[in-house]
């Protein structure tokens, strides 16, 4: 599938140091090794400069301490998210750069430095609640380099205390904005900015909520442009996002 | 079932001035007219004040058209909400007192004048789309008695045109909010105000608004307090909850 | 944003009392604190007359306090709505002024008197179940100094229950209507008297009910005219919500 | 499948006078006849004295127009629902005993005489706009032998208009009640009665309403006890099942 | 509300024997006494015949005992739905005459003696997981004393199990169809008889069942003629709404 | 992606037939061309040995006729679904071979025979409105060279009718079935076959159906086993499926 | 039900072997046994050569306990879906043969060998979450004499995993693929390979995904031909579907 | 709200050469101008680079012509987006600058020229139905000054076609996916690149496509990370986002 890579191998087999029979095999072998129940990605990270991802929901300590042993072998960061304190103290086991991020939920395991991107990342929540989400984004961002500020508990209801932020909030070069309930913090600060607002919507919130599908709306049809959404309380993919456009 | 009323009748029967069989007859028969397809309530206009209200929406420009004969007997002011120009032209053959107003939609028959009410009304909109409905609301305050102010196309995606109007908003005795797409301007206008805002979700959108359900789910989900949702669309309802609150 | 206040500030910038870079900064700082995880709103009480209030759900009992803690030193009166028992113990440590409604799941904490306004507010449910949404807005209600009258369990499949109390319903200057399930009780209850009426769905009820969905539809659809609907179970905003149109 | 039907068979085969194979081809052909692209069931009306029953909405007039002829065949009466102008005039064609019911959309070929059932069916409707639907199911009992009194437009908000009525619907054994919107007509009626209500929701409405949703949630969710609900805008069903019950 | 019970009164005014205040208080206070939370209404017994109902979810054991307590002054048979073994347990102090129905969760307290309807109610289910359901609905019709088959586990992916039961089927004069996942069963069953069916939707099932939504909807949009929906997992509902027909 | 096909150009690198770069060129170019609105996959239809398949709606004439005009070069079956009058006749202006199925709105041109499949594909209805649907399978399935048997208007409610088609059910090797409303007959039907059944839910039906919502997941909750469940009215899709699985 | 046997039973009857009271009967009783809360059906595993399926969610194990030990006298082979270790723990004290599949959920009692299906299905994963769910495919499959192949962990955002696999892939009869979250897999498979595909959505994922929802929809609205659906997390359904269509 | 506008005019109150009243005015009036219907602001050009844009769904003609009249002033460039034939032709009237792109329906007046971006953007649909909805995307990105490739009808059915095109699509630094149906094309799109994915779903489909619901739902829950999703059919959102994010 890499076109390069496929060009060194047929150049082996042109010159005759590649069998074709090497070359079909080789092809399908080397992005991947089977690990039984998931396939690690060694790849990865030297094609992105990005940590390895675990996200530990859904699978058992003992296959989230599986993955990361592997992992280890190729000295690469590791995060893994949606962890909880018993993931952090079943990967402590294997390594003693482990550091947990409570609040965010993740777990950091730091093997090389990153080059760090000077221009400034803000994570935005409207309440308090959403704050776990928020951490999630900025300390995903800060994993791969870069600089977060906080703005939180600045919701529209109360619109002067995001004035009050203004300066930070026009400094960033992009901005991840947290919000469940209505969900409106989006639309208003993507109006106040010309940079890229990513939104998550959060669970936050009950009755006509719905699990956060009033925020996620709300959104998804926001009268500002800028704004790209992802999943309610996808913390992580917001940070991600955003810090894959502040590298750009 | 009004106990004012029953109790004149039980004086009545005491005294021997009322049958019996009358009387309960009497209290059947009273409150109401049948008119075959529809019963007009010729009691309602002296109860509260208000004027008589069609839904036109649904019914035969024959049928508003003989609603609106009957109550022109009573003398009542008369209002037609959802009329189109052809239930106007059928109105305006009755009585020439009739006044249409376009954009709302609605058609008024003024028979008697009505006290003015001191306070205003603040009808805002976040769009120009969500123009017709605010008018609804609008000239239903109106012919109600109430001094209105539009604050029109301030949405939360500029919220600096919102601020420059902020003298009435906070002038305001009661607010209409409008707003489709994302329905956040209830949320921002409730925060700068101390008074009860009234909003009203429109259908003004498209995709994953479906329908204005978003602006629904926003303004009913609002952090901040202070906050009455009616119908998506429901210009007509707005106005007379914040007309029967400003009269209060 | 307050403009009677930056007029002030501007006076002190004309006459050299205020420096420019002070009024600034002055403008920023002052509406709020920062304390960490929540800013709190100094300002509020003074605004409107209205108690301090604390949505205590998704915050933990140390966060509960800590902001209590801080409220105090204002001494305004302090209102933390959906607070468990943990959270009452809690501030009564801080302060033996806490009183505990525990069907309303509301502490108060009291520190000046407030005005009473004479006119009442009906509070009514249509079912045993929904009262302690219905307790939440009594309890909100008469803590901003209003007077209740509670008229519970008269749903409208024995609507002669509903009849039996006409006279405190007509009485009332503000009404709320408090039903799940079918929650037909706001469109009978509006119209039966001339006064705005907040209807609050609950999710009582099962299967199709969704929720709260169910009761939800049908208020926001009610063919009577008078409605104002808060979210499902929100007996809070409802309460404040009637308690600012009975100040008005 | 028929018991009876299946044992006649079977003692033929056992005095000689049927052959095996003729009880097995008998079995399978005569219930019905295949007509290409509708097979016309001729045994209904026999086993349960009521009309053939054709709905039109989704097929082509000609279509209509077979069936018809088809029916008329076997002098069993007929009743044509959700039918325009068109399909009367086709079945015109057909026949001179075909009537039209318009607010209905329902053609009736009246073959023979039914016996009348004596006691009475109330159809009742919360607006003037459920009236077609209401209609529909008031011609179907009548259609069916009974005895039908309307009670229109008697919808909650203007609840004395319904208890102008209680002696009509006291009387009715069955009652069927048709309402859009909020839907809340049929639990108030319900607690009226002792008798079984068939509640049809109607898509009457706008916004939040979600094409009749909200009145079949509102319907479903009665906390009034014996009420069956059917599709929404289903008249005829109403009116079939009503019917059914009145004749046991 | 009561039109005869009105006249009496009328008559005593008329007579002298009544004082118009009196009246008035009279007409009020009569059809229900306060207990508080919960209004027991005394009079409903003797209007139709059935036992008083206790809908036990969402009320405490000790709200539950105390309605129980006052019904028990009347001498009326009682019957409590939805509850666990403590209600049994703490009803079970007041009277010895409770039975508990462990699988149907109602607690039946019988004090006299009903008269028996002749006329079978067969109560059907598709599977083994429908049947709790479908005792509430055969307890609550036996209750009320009608005679009741039980036809369970007869789902139409096995339909030869259904067909065997046939007999019993034809037999019934009202028919209780229970079902989840798919819900088809009520569509076959009414198909195979000429009586009125009341269909009974289940949460059983998993995935796209979404709570019983699937089988609701496919109830309501049956082919079939002459089916009544109640809510999902209503088996009280239905119970009580059979046996109201099968009374007729 | 083709292995076959990448050893085959390996061979030639390495037998110097094959420059690298024409070897990496000719991987990209191969698999298609391009149309500029359309990319036609030429090697399909000689990779499965069925028809080019276009998809109208949502095509104009013109980008219709221009596919088709470019798959006439190849010599390809073509067939055209969702296919108005007016692509037939422009697909006619091309080529004398097309023919058009006009219920079941598809244009086929026919170029080479296609050897036929003894094992029967019988499709099924449930009603009459379903046959549309029905027809789109039954001609894909038949233009792939498949015996197609119709068992049309076999719904549940009238069973017997479905039992007198049982042979030909029985016979099948495949079944497609086609219901809109409760969509119960592919639960029935697969109750009483051990072969694959096809689901298509239709649109057809009102009020609660919801588009087809309603018989989608009466489909997807079914107690039988061995349904695979199609999209609501694509009948090209199950036809498809359905043919795939009749030639393993 | 079945032609065959009721010709055997006519001719008894025409033989005189048999007397009519006895065949009516004969016909009601054979097809299955009345176990009280479950009916077993003992003549399925004859007619389709598939093991007895008991699906224990909802069931008390002293209820799957009963079941099993009644089918243990038949000889035939039993699969218990859904069991948890209770489960397994009571049918193992009935039987030693009794092998659980813990992922798989599955308990299988071998009675009697199965032949084997030559041709693989090939059993394939989004991610590591929806392994549950592929075992009980994959066992279900295996356990009716299927080859399975386990393609797992191959999702669409890491595409050259997937294409690793491509060699099993092309060679499955059929596939099963399951996946969470976005469900985009069966698209992706299914143009890649011209076999049946039956695609299971999972409830793996969050926020949006709305338990499988997500992949539901998307795998109803694949543009790849060739995909049956089933319920969401309904690997058994799969795998059964799978199983038939490979034994074609 | 502008704080360096604020400074200066803080200043000249300072030095005097600004009256405090005519301060407060002038922060109030500025920043934009009242038009009636709509406020035209006319420092956004000036503040970010970009043309104005007129949404002109929902705005008559006339209205349209108005606010481009307006803009025309100012010298800005403007983007009138979702604008039919007739809006282009009012245009035109006022400016022969006007360009009309049919497909993507913008009309652009092209006022002042654009400094180009290098780095490209890749506009890729799954389907030729998705295009109108991509060239909304591509416009926009051409109109605000960047590079745009096309990469049309390449959906994961037949994913070969995506990989040819693999070179563009990793040598674009921003990508726009547009995809109805099962939308699957972001997921893997996103897997093959290490750049922003901005995913627009389109209502392209049918059945339970609901309107582009399947589509937004799997964007939403991508198992691939840097995707954010903007609204149904929001092409305009989706470009101007991506253009934002291109200029950083």
């Amino acid at each position: 599938m890499e076109i390069e890579y496929l060009r060194e191998i047929l150049e082996g087999v042109k010159n005759g140091s590649v069998e074709v029979d090497d070359a079909l095999t080789e092809l399908k072998k080397l992005p991947f090794e089977d690990l039984g129940f998931a396939k690690v990605d060694q790849h990865r990270n030297i094609r992105n400069g990005y940590p390895e991802v675990i996200y530990c929901q859904g699978k058992t300590v003992e296959q989230v301490k599986k993955i990361v042993e592997r992992l280890m072998e190729k000295n690469n960061n590791i995060m893994a998210t949606r962890a909880d304190i018993k993931c952090f103290e079943a990967i402590k086991e294997i390594t003693d750069d482990a550091v947990y991020y409570e609040e965010a939920r993740i777990v950091v395991v730091k093997k090389r430095d990153i080059s760090k991107v000077s221009k400034m990342i803000a994570v935005i929540t409207a309440g308090t609640a959403d704050i776990p989400v928020a951490e999630e984004a900025a300390v995903t961002c800060e994993t791969m380099g870069n600089r977060v500020e906080r703005v939180y508990d600045v919701g529209v209801a109360g619109i002067h205390r995001l004035f009050a932020r203004l300066d930070v909030i026009r400094e960033a070069n992009v901005l991840v904005v947290v919000a469940g309930m209505e969900g409106a913090l989006a639309s208003v600060v993507s109006g106040l900015v010309e940079k890229p607002v990513i939104a998550v919507p959060t669970s936050v919130g009950y009755g006509a909520n719905f699990g956060g599908l009033s925020a996620l709306l709300t959104m998804l049809n926001s009268c500002a442009t800028g704004i790209g959404v992802v999943n309610i309380d996808n913390g992580f993919g917001a940070g991600f996002l955003a810090s894959m456009i502040n590298k750009l």
